[in-house]
């Protein structure tokens, strides 16, 4: 087990900063005695003690039963305690909004998506969205006391402070300042992030990456973009806009995209440009089980993704064709960053099992071998849901002290 | 001015480590009163003048003359002390080492490139080095007991512990373990470390990266590769071989690459990519007045960039083909780390001058435009010497506890 060394001293400061490093070692081992937290700690017996009482007390940590004895009286074990204090996430798409409640355990306690709401209009989306809030609030009886905050993931580029979407062009925003938009009519702490760095934030929390310090999660729908993880951090850049992978160029002389520049991941790559090219050969009469879908036009990626498990060769094509780019994109971050692991989710999920054997082909040719050989190339297990639950897990962190 | 708070404490841990505070506070200030010092360090007059009379006596730091006053007698300031502690850095290249020594205010004292040394042979290569380093000691007049240690810049991937070149494909190294080659014949501290990192390592201590957290050094030779710096440290990656940019494909369907792949940028961007391009045409009998060259097989980087200082066209366009690849790397970089600055070193410097608008058109025109406005691309002011003098400044940083 890892030792977090909690630091000596009486002070109100002090006893915060231990109470947070307790909470941690709790959450890190799941269910563990006070023995074990003091060993992990450095702080007496007496410390833990009186801290573990006040966690219990506050509601955070419960006695879940008893361990295995070294000899003598089985040690209690304490947990987080699970349906408590909460956090509310929101994942504002360009769509949908999801809007999901999340335990400090991390686990997802409710979830609603919505469709039909208007993003575009960011100075009435809080009139919007708290009525959502307030309902799965009072569905799973929850007060505000025990809400921790509200965290929004959103497809744009976030300022470096971290307050105001510089860009979001799928919304149509340009330098909105969200977090007041919410807060003149909300009084606990709201915080916005970047969709995929979302993402990346939740697998570092509770998904694939908790033993990873250098890692890249992918996120592949309307756009690409990437949340990056160096040395244990979220890497922002020097602008807040690292991990705009969607615009490297993986086909020079390729066609234009919303960037203005040509042949970006995202023309070729993303689920838009694969549902307009299976509309485009589908119109030319290529064989395909597709054919069959009255109006093509409303084909989606489900649709080409059940003709690509059905055995359709056009459908598999296409997406295999999606997944060589991505191959090469990903190549490119294998050799610049040298990431331990490189998480794809969102859209890609739906169809991960049909062409991860092309990914992992693509890189293992292109990527430089000793970068590749220790990468994993996996698919998130999470999908859809992990930007709304990484935008949940960010004042639930603030818990732990990160 | 930055402050960069001291501890306050009288035990010799923290001594030691106010020592290094105020070295540090001296070293970027480069002039100093002690009052100053006091004020950015948090420690009080009493404790910085005992620290600044131990630096002095030691030979760290010494009176450099009276700063202006602010009411009252002028203050006296302190620099760190030239030629008394030094470093030396060698930079193992293929065709070359370069031996340089360096005192601790970062200027190179004096330095010697040896050619037609073979490196490959690395077990008696700290047989070859010493006397070479013994050389420049003996007539700067350097006693071992003011060296603080050797740094050796390799082009190659060391492993994350820093003792190992695990692979250097130009010099045929495989897992040598170089530390120790030099140490079983040297007794003071030796660090190795790649050759790119090493030059990030220089700009940002000494060079135009001193006030930059996110940034990326390209080193443009025989290969290329890339020191990255994310969030104001060298970031090495899951395995340590972050950086490999110029193994990023610019051109699919290119030239076999020495690593195995097609299109890598080392195929179009490196200086012999340049000449080997260079010698094919000549040969097919382009117009150029590099065809007065008695053996075209012999022309250099040096000649071809002459050439192009004489508007010969065909110079030019060899170098801005080359520079177009390079922002196209550049680009995907920007997008995806989104750095504040990025340096082109090594050979490119030679040429930065003709082609530096190609470079900078390429990453306008192809990066995103809020990650585009916000970084500079520059040419490194070091050229050459950046990895022998970065790798002399790690033992130098280690002074200043960095």
């Amino acid at each position: 087990m890892k030792k977090i060394r909690a630091k000596a001293g009486n002070n109100s400061f002090l006893k915060e900063y231990n109470k947070k490093i307790i909470l941690d070692i709790i959450r890190i081992n799941k269910a563990i005695s006070r023995a074990e937290i003091s060993h992990l700690s450095g702080l007496s017996a007496t410390a833990v003690g009186g801290i573990a009482e006040s966690l219990i007390q506050e509601g955070y940590i419960y006695e879940i039963g008893s361990g295995e004895s070294s000899g003598g009286r089985k040690p209690v074990l304490l947990a987080l305690k699970p349906m408590t204090f909460y956090s509310v996430g929101i994942d504002l798409d360009v769509d949908a909004l999801n809007v999901l409640l999340m335990d400090i355990t991390g686990d997802v306690i409710d979830k609603s998506i919505y469709r039909n709401i208007s993003t575009s209009d960011w100075d009435k989306l809080s009139e919007v969205t708290l009525p959502l809030i307030n309902t799965i609030l009072n569905k799973n009886n929850v007060n505000l006391s025990n809400l921790l905050g509200l965290g929004i993931s959103v497809p744009g580029f976030i300022d470096i402070e971290g307050k105001t979407v510089i860009m979001a062009p799928n919304l149509g925003w340009n330098y909105v300042d969200i977090v007041d938009v919410f807060q003149k009519n909300w009084d606990i702490p709201v915080y916005i992030e970047n969709e995929a760095k979302c993402s990346a934030i939740c697998e570092n929390w509770i998904g694939q990456c908790t033993s990873d310090k250098d890692f890249v999660c992918i996120n592949i729908k309307t756009g690409i973009g990437a949340g990056i993880f160096a040395s244990g951090k979220l890497y922002r850049g020097a602008a807040g806009t690292a991990g705009e992978v969607g615009h490297i160029v993986v086909d020079e002389g390729g066609a234009r995209c919303g960037c203005g520049n040509y042949g970006c991941l995202e023309t070729v790559a993303s689920t838009p440009s694969i549902i307009n090219r299976c509309i485009k050969y589908v119109k030319q009469g290529v064989v395909s089980s597709l054919n069959q879908i009255e109006d093509i036009e409303k084909v989606t990626i489900d649709d080409i993704v059940k003709a690509a498990f059905h055995q359709d060769s056009f459908a598999l094509n296409l997406l295999n064709e999606s997944a060589r780019y991505i191959g090469i994109a990903v190549s490119n971050i294998v050799n610049t960053l040298n990431p331990s692991k490189i998480v794809l989710g969102k859209d890609f999920c739906k169809y991960a099992d049909v062409v991860m054997d092309v990914v992992e082909g693509v890189v293992k040719a292109k990527a430089i071998q000793y970068a590749s050989a220790s990468v994993d190339v996996v698919a998130s297990n999470i999908g859809q849901d992990s930007s709304a639950m990484g935008a949940a897990i960010i004042p639930v962190k603030k818990l732990f002290g990160k």
